[in-house]
């Protein structure tokens, strides 16, 4: 197996994205919800009919992907119409070449679900800021939950049988229960809430007053993240046979 | 006064961008220096002479531009081929309009002095990471630095009659001499330090291993942020007058 597969590499990365994900949300939310940049059409561009933050996410990728971004095997467009990249970077691909992307669903996740925990509901005009913010987020949501990609060929490599079974079935509830490591899970949530709690107040300050509640990281961690990494190994698993 | 040259909520916004500039480095400091980025040529990109990170920072800074941040009294843009805004906002200016801008510093600065202080030098590899990772850093530079601007001009309003003569004057060392107050500025890199400490290190490990020395952001600040504040505060208030 490739180094870059062993589960306590692919940890030491989701471990590091913790912060990433920690450090952007407690950023976002210094700003109100402003709900009117992902509302279709409510601040209008010419040429276009998606919604403010998501022509700041297309354009953002847009560069991205002259960097090359999008041809790493961790790396998921969130839009279709990328550039080529102007530098030719040869990625190693330690999982099967794939198709999966569920950015639609990270994104709808993200303004439905993440945004009205992480923000008090209002409209403070920093609607640049904001989206870049969420960008940022999105990004580092999407490279964590397509993660889940390289964990699944990890796990796929260590019963390459017991899986085949399994996936030939196409039997999800089995194939989640044998992906599920409780541990593991137990592990993260209270690493994150650690981090939570260390990075979301004001070391200086008497009251512990957070930027973001650490119970709502956790929440997003325990009810979206970890299960849509879950799924992404699922519906990996699927092809891999 | 406007509630916004408030010495104390210049204060606020100058301690919430610690944050975002403290989790920016740590951010960096994940990747090596990866030099080549900086290479003006050193990686070719068609019609385009200048260096890869550069390159970058323009296409993000075009896209950011759409959105209306540079209209912003507090934002300032390092390239000059900016688009036009999509969103009409009209932007308070509390203070007197002026094209001080001096993110040409700021970039040399963070090219020369700050990456080689906050990234082991070597090549990873990873130049879309660390670049993404570099105009982040940039912005939240620039912006902090030329908020000197609405610290000099709370300042200039609070003693119109000293502040003129010196500024006919032009004496610079009187002028920053005044513009000095070691007591804030002691406050500022103590809080500085203890958030390098609360937000490096791995809150889990028991051994104190910080992902950036918390004396070197100490550094940074006070032998470049400070003392470039200043710098601004110095040449906004050499137009004020």
């Amino acid at each position: 197996m490739t180094e870059i597969l062993k589960l306590d590499n692919i940890r030491k990365t989701l471990i590091r994205l913790e912060e990433t994900l920690i450090f952007g949300m407690i950023e976002r939310a210094q700003f109100l919800s402003n709900d009117v940049i992902y509302k279709k059409g409510a601040i209008p561009i010419e040429n276009y009919n998606k919604s403010f933050m998501e022509h700041l996410l297309e354009g953002t990728e847009k560069i991205h992907s002259q960097v090359g971004r999008y041809t790493a095997p961790d790396e998921h467009p969130f839009s279709s119409e990328l550039s080529k990249p102007i530098i030719d970077r040869e990625y190693e691909w330690p999982i099967k070449r794939n198709a999966i992307n569920i950015n639609d669903r990270i994104l709808n996740l993200y303004i439905n679900n993440i945004i009205p925990l992480i923000c008090k509901k209002g409209d403070d005009g920093n609607y640049g800021s904001s989206s870049v913010c969420d960008v940022n987020i999105l990004q580092a949501l999407s490279k964590r939950i397509h993660y889940g990609k390289f964990v699944a060929e990890s796990k796929y490599l260590s019963d390459v049988e017991g899986w085949n079974k399994l996936i030939l079935k196409k039997n999800k509830e089995k194939i989640i229960e044998k992906l599920t490591d409780a541990q593991v899970e137990d592990k993260i949530l209270t690493r994150v809430e650690i981090k939570a709690f260390a990075y979301g107040q004001d070391p200086l300050s008497d009251i512990k007053e957070y930027k973001i509640d650490p119970a709502t990281i956790l929440r997003i961690y325990k009810e979206h993240i970890i299960p849509l990494t879950k799924e992404t190994e699922y519906l990996y698993l699927l092809e891999r046979i």
